[in-house]
């Protein structure tokens, strides 16, 4: 039991990284056994009924509540649209759990309520249900947000960490890093030339986009916590496939990579918020690539490796100049409550 | 805007009285406006592919972690499938979402997920979905928890907070005031002859037992933050009918009623975990109070009151001398974070 080693929790334990990952297998998989968390997607998948639902679960703590480009109720309702969609599921039904702490000013809480608002029509979902609690001063941090969420699985849908082959391609929509960047240059009081804003956005629009021309995608993933990477590696695993991405065409902005070597961070590990990973067979490659281009969270989206029967398991990143390197899952938090 | 009033969020907007209310009215309901929310059930019903589901969220808060009679993770199980179950929903999935405090012990975080399982295993739910956020030490308490689930409606049951009609009966399923005073008695270190200890229960087996032998039932309701009291005011105003209730036939333990005294505390405000309330048109009275006194959970079941034309909106209590009061909603928090 790995987890023995760590008598308290440390921040770790929420970086999506092998610590998160730990926590999971030994703690909440063998307590809570059973077949739709084992999947271990972003959402979880059941039917109802004989129709078919996804459900996620997702709490925000990032601070500060207000960053360059978004803020934390944005951010709550994007996050859990997203990890809906991440299943092939249309999302329709969200809720939100507010855990206040007192001294908050009405204006911020106002705000940010006015953006979740905001949030979920532009995706498209309705704010169901909701809940508040305030705890006393000093025993919070401000605002925390849960949102979950539900979905509904279009017939023939079927989309899972576990479905990479060997052959796929693996597109990705975009730029990498900005989410993360925008916290923490913020957070460091950093400047840059050109301002780096999070690319928090809804990403249901565009995965429907992709299932209107092809049911014929295995795995979508939003790259959030630990970043392109630590999404990749979770697929490998769960594929028991090996990745290879080509590091020259990961799509990075100038402000972002410099804010990363200034920090001493890999973009590849650092969180976004409005980017998916796609992986479709070989076949369907082109025609992905196309309709993704169309959309305007995909103008950038590009190939960025394949699916290998070689190195099941691992994440390789083939460097610009022809050398590779294993890219393995971090242990713990390269940037602390980024989401 | 009474919101005005308050330019930062206090205590009191986390305690389920007129100050929470407020929120709900003036802040979250127009700025989420939907008719599901605006529904205002301890669930949200609505429809997917003509399947009748209700969702509920919750996050809980409660210091401390354990208390006598439970701890906060089965306290957060039963209070979600409670929820779901107020709508007559079988609730089915449940996500959970935990926030924890750098620095909580591992083996309390073990104690606690363990207890998740065991009240969803006891309750006939299962736990699909979950995330872990990790703040640093000082910025949060231990642990929260949100849960958030989903249940399923069975075809012929129609059950909301505005389907109290004059004349329906009031049943209660047992004791009042058990929950708020267990927890409140640790906190402060009374000591009492007789224990007092929570209350927790998943009520979904006692409703499952009702519905069985009819679907006509009006409104149910756990009366959990803010107690009976509030619970009932809520029903009054959204069924806009009068509610009147003999205090008398309220039951409550003698160590409950001691606490209460003790603290200047009316147990008609405090907080129950594992009550219902039962509101059906009088030919259903007996027959309903007889199938939930042959249930663990409502061995003490008793009509406590009726539905009344007269003075709608209102609570009112007939007190053991012959006169009347009216319980109004109370602004704020008497015991704070107590769920």
């Amino acid at each position: 039991m790995p987890l023995r080693d760590y008598p308290n929790i440390i921040l770790g334990h929420g970086g999506g990284g092998k610590l998160s990952a730990e926590l999971v297998e030994h703690l909440f998989l063998p307590a809570f056994a059973n077949e739709p968390l084992a999947g271990l997607g972003d959402s979880a998948v059941f039917a109802v009924d004989r129709t078919r639902l996804a459900v996620s679960t997702d709490s925000f703590v990032v601070r500060p509540l207000f960053f360059p480009g978004g803020n934390i109720g944005e951010l709550a309702v994007n996050g859990t649209v997203n990890d809906i969609s991440m299943s092939g599921a249309k999302p329709l039904y969200l809720t939100a759990g507010l855990i206040i702490e007192e001294g908050l000013p009405m204006a911020v809480l106002g705000q940010v309520v006015e953006s979740m608002a905001a949030a979920a029509r532009k995706a498209g979902v309705t704010i169901i249900a909701g809940d508040t609690k305030v705890v006393d001063k000093g025993h919070g941090d401000g605002l925390f947000i849960n949102t979950s969420g539900l979905g509904l699985i279009p017939d023939g849908v079927e989309i899972g960490p576990n479905r990479a082959r060997p052959g796929d391609v693996v597109i990705l929509s975009g730029t990498i890093g900005d989410h993360g960047m925008a916290v923490m240059s913020v957070r460091q009081g950093l400047q840059f030339e050109t301002a780096i804003v999070s690319d928090t956005a809804a990403l249901n629009s565009l995965i429907g986009r992709i299932l209107a021309v092809t049911s014929d995608v295995h795995v979508l993933r939003d790259p959030t916590r630990g970043g392109v990477a630590s999404s990749l590696n979770e697929i490998a695993q769960a594929s028991q496939v090996g990745i290879l991405i080509e590091e020259g065409l990961l799509p990075v902005k100038a402000a972002v990579r410099s804010a990363c070597e200034l920090l001493g961070m890999d973009p590849l590990f650092v969180a976004n918020e409005g980017k998916v990973l796609v992986i479709v067979p070989p076949e369907q490659g082109e025609r992905v690539l196309g309709v993704m281009r169309q959309h305007p969270l995909g103008q950038e989206a590009a190939v960025i490796g394949q699916v290998t029967a070689e190195h099941p398991g691992l994440l390789v990143v083939q460097t610009g100049l022809g050398g590779k390197r294993v890219a393995a899952m971090q242990i713990g938090e390269q940037l602390p409550r980024i989401c």
